[in-house]
């Protein structure tokens, strides 16, 4: 089998691979991360390159000669929301800083090190407020710290604790004290990093969930895991964390080595992944994780590059298809004191709902898919430059808004539900959710496709039609269906009225942009709870964040994951018939 | 003259001899390394071997037909004493076996792997009688195993459990469960190898501490390591434990993989140093340990080739210069439960002295010195063959009894004790340790040393003379009159007078073949107790195993560390006076 050479001219990278690689697998060989949420199934169109001048899918493409390939700019700007609720909790970390006195060992006074070291440690924090001493599990590679503060310092010494653990002693220097947190999406991750002795926020950053490149959505990653073993997906999604430490860390002028702790919150599937866990549980039936207890860990084995005493912390998970990221949002939403009766729906790439207040919790898992983020679209694109995020009716007229100001060259999550709102409002879109006949509605792709189109190729700003098909409509129907039945049968089984529901908290980057009344007329949320739908933003990074700010937070985690009861709409005999009903859109 | 085959059934060796032989030479031809003091004169006794299932003395059958001999304790080729006072305790090992059943996870029960494989482990250790279910700190290496044992074995497994760990998931195989215990000297290390399921020891081995290349002492390594870190001296003994683990292993026809649990006893500087900590707290005052407690890591980062989740527990220590060894002596004769007041003498290459009951104890460390291991004496060696191990008199001579009995090539340290009694005896020493003139008392290394000529060059079994020199006197002198001056301090401290010592338990291998009224007449212990000696061999070895055979030896050891008080010799001004006191030899 012959060998050809393929050039990335924009990376200026080279690689050697066999004849008939496709041009996707030797992207990924060069070390790049092209983006195919599909798997390489030719289906996405998401990862198109360019060839001699024409633009092809890289996954199609196999290599029969020596190539030129030039990667075409994958929008960079994600607008992934990493504000939060912001809710208010007292700063007091489970991670602690101690500036402490080591007493010497007198002459005949038979005392180890060790002893007093936790001797002064102990001494701390009852001056702190601490009622019983800590007894601490010995770690050997501290001890010749002791003898060196002793000598050099006279006993003047900083310990670093969390729990039974004292992560490091050293001397009283400059250095900051940092901690980290992380929401890692299935489709993207979010950091941020955080000041361990005042709380503060000091920077944030984000970026695709590389892993998109074994699948879009978590089943996919899964059996590829089940396939090939967890270490490729684990080690991918380390790295990045790896690399977004760096950059948060860079953005604030900090080194990561001075990070002490580390939470990570994220879908069961991304969290056993991270953890090097193959979700072996989660490709069949029952659904049940391998581990649901909140963990915490040396980070040393995550190789994240930050101190090599530094702790990392997972937050707990609820169920199989309820993940800790899930968890997270109901800490950041503190639904454990919550009066009002609450619905909390987290849209990602999967959508997990929660309904409930301080007294019982309800949570389960719809398949509502990666159409809001732009896959199985046509046109679909993720929240960046060019992504139509907004329509409205004006004198029977659709008009779009795009990201950017310019012109239109796809539909992102929250434009697709005010465009289907729209023409089902203009009649276009009748509720079984065909698309009638009409101006714009037209057929394209050699008449194989009906659709609604948004921007011809020269209105467009790719000179490539900009439209909503009649499977996309299809598409859309199957995840605000599966979201609206998770929703009734939540109340059903809580035996209250959609009604009754006082208040709903819609997480995620999708739920701040999206239109609560474009929502509601598509049938995704009861027209009944317009009024009272709050987005709270990336609650799950908040979440991980407060599990860093007080180590309560970090208990009560522990607590909403146990004590949140899960539904297995699957095993329901009533969701199919609630899901079919909710398919069609309801008339206004 | 006809020739036989004489197989060695625990060795699996086959050696053809001439009739006439003795089993005792077969044993020597085959390369064994029997164990016979007299030299083969029927006197001795510890040359014993079964033949036929009737125990007999190896030097004095006569091999006449082919012949199956089944070796008895194998002596090493260093005679260490690997056996110990056998105090005979339950067996019930902090190390567990259960053989579980976990359950399946039903559709719509919300339950982990890990929260089903804990219930069973719970389930099955209430069943064996414990009342309060254990929180077990999570694994992530056993996630996928209960995956995979859920699915090929139905749940059907085998955790291998210790204390809050699961150490280890599998299937119900065959394979054996064992656990090793060492006592690391500053000369030699013991082993010990046990069956996980009866406690039943399976092999013994032992070896030179090879950090011995880097110094004879405790002071001589701690300094080495002070200058060029802990590592090196760190992995020469962490090397030699996996070569006795496999030594061990061999000898039983078992694998090192097989073993889950490994107890580590050693004075307080070899103890740090297999921990991998520079001992600098050793060599300055006030000599106090790093870390005193007893410590429980995962195996893994010893490299001992052990199972990946075996665990290694060391011992606790008691002070800087009264070490875990001491502590499992301590354990091996329970002195925890003793009511008589006892005396305990480790005499290694240090010498730690113990005394009291179950009241009270105190501790101290004599610089005793490795004279009695051979080190700093003109032809002194350790017990092997060649050594003059034993000397009386006889109408007025000297009479040597050599290891091997063959020819002379040095003195061992019971030997070096029996010789200058015998001197002391006879009027050649004076009782201020002076050589007196007589018949064999000359000049030697061109008149620079008077000495004691044991065998010219003629009669030794090297071609050099063998002798005791002034010197070697002198250091006997310092050595004896170290451990005399600690047993009279001691005895102070306890306020009580040396006749109301009860016992007198003298352990270490040198203990074991020390003649007492030798001890006492050159007055490194008290005459007066003379009837009460009581040698109990390697004691810390047998600390080691108990710490292993039964969970509550391992409290006992921490609660014997932490309430036994340590005297400083050096510290106490009546020290130096009583150590000069106890020089000179006591008249008789």
């Amino acid at each position: 089998m012959n060998t050809y050479k393929v050039f990335f001219t924009k990376e200026k990278k080279e690689v050697s691979v066999q004849e008939g690689t496709t041009v996707l697998e030797a992207e990924r060989i060069a070390g790049l991360s092209p983006d195919a949420p599909c798997g390489g199934a030719g289906k996405c169109g998401k990862c198109t390159v360019k060839i001699n001048g024409s633009v092809e899918k890289a996954c199609q493409i196999k290599i029969t000669a020596d190539l030129e390939v030039e990667t075409i700019e994958q929008a960079s700007e994600h607008r992934i929301l990493v504000k939060g609720t912001e809710r208010a909790v007292a700063f007091q970390p489970e991670l602690e800083i101690l500036d402490l006195e080591i007493q010497p060992c007198k002459v005949g006074e038979n005392s180890s090190d060790w002893k007093r070291l936790c001797e002064a440690v102990n001494k701390k924090l009852r001056e702190k407020g601490s009622k019983a001493d800590r007894v601490f599990r010995p770690k050997l590679e501290i001890l010749p710290v002791i003898s060196h503060l002793m000598k050099e310092k006279g006993g003047t010494a900083r310990a670093i604790v969390s729990g039974d653990e004292i992560l490091e002693l050293k001397e009283q220097d400059d250095k900051p004290v940092l901690m980290a947190a992380f929401d890692i999406g299935t489709t993207t991750v979010a950091g941020y990093l955080l000041d361990g002795r005042t709380g503060e926020q000091l920077a944030t950053a984000s970026a695709l969930n590389v892993q998109t490149e074994y699948g879009a959505d978590v089943i996919m990653r899964a059996n590829y895991s089940l396939e090939h073993g967890a270490e490729e997906l684990s080690a991918c999604i380390r790295v990045l964390l790896k690399k977004l430490i760096r950059t948060l860390c860079k953005e604030a002028e900090k080194e990561p080595e001075d990070i002490y702790q580390v939470s990570v919150v994220g879908n069961t599937c991304m969290h056993h992944l991270f953890l090097g866990i193959v979700p072996d549980s989660l490709v069949h039936a029952p659904y049940n994780p391998a581990i649901s207890h909140g963990l915490t860990f040396p980070a040393e084995k995550f190789r994240l590059g930050i101190h090599p005493g530094g702790q990392l912390i997972a937050l707990p998970v609820i169920a199989g298809f309820v993940g800790a990221d899930t968890v997270a949002c109901l800490l950041a939403v503190n639904l454990e004191e919550e009066k009002k009766m609450t619905l909390m729906i987290d849209i990602g790439t999967n959508g997990e709902i929660v309904l409930g207040n301080s007294k019982r919790r309800i949570a389960c898992s719809t398949a509502a898919g990666p159409a809001f983020e732009g896959a199985k679209i046509a046109c679909g694109m993720r929240g960046a430059e060019g992504a139509i995020e907004h329509a409205y009716l004006e004198e029977g007229r659709l008009v779009c808004k795009v990201i950017g100001g310019g012109k239109p060259t796809g539909i992102c999550g929250s434009g697709l539900i005010d465009i289907i709102a729209g023409l089902l409002e203009a009649g276009v879109i009748d509720e079984t959710g065909r698309l009638m006949e009409g101006p714009r509605v037209v057929q394209i792709d050699d008449n194989t496709k009906t659709a609604y189109l948004l921007a011809g190729p020269s209105e467009s700003g790719n000179g490539k039609p900009v439209y909503l098909s009649q499977k996309d409509i299809r598409e859309v129907q199957l995840a605000k269906g599966a979201i609206a039945a998770g929703i009734a049968l939540l109340a059903e089984q809580m035996e209250i009225t959609l009604e009754q529901i006082e208040q709903v908290y819609i997480a995620g980057a999708f739920g701040n942009y999206m239109d609560p009344a474009g929502a509601c007329r598509i049938g995704m949320l009861p027209g009944i709870l317009k009024d009272r739908i709050i987005p709270v933003g990336n609650a799950a990074g908040e979440g991980a964040k407060l599990a860093l700010l007080n180590s309560e937070e970090l208990e009560r985690a522990e607590r909403l994951a146990r004590h949140t009861e899960f539904l297995e709409l699957a095993a329901l005999p009533e969701f199919q018939d609630e899901f079919v009903d909710q398919l069609e859109f309801p008339e206004e």
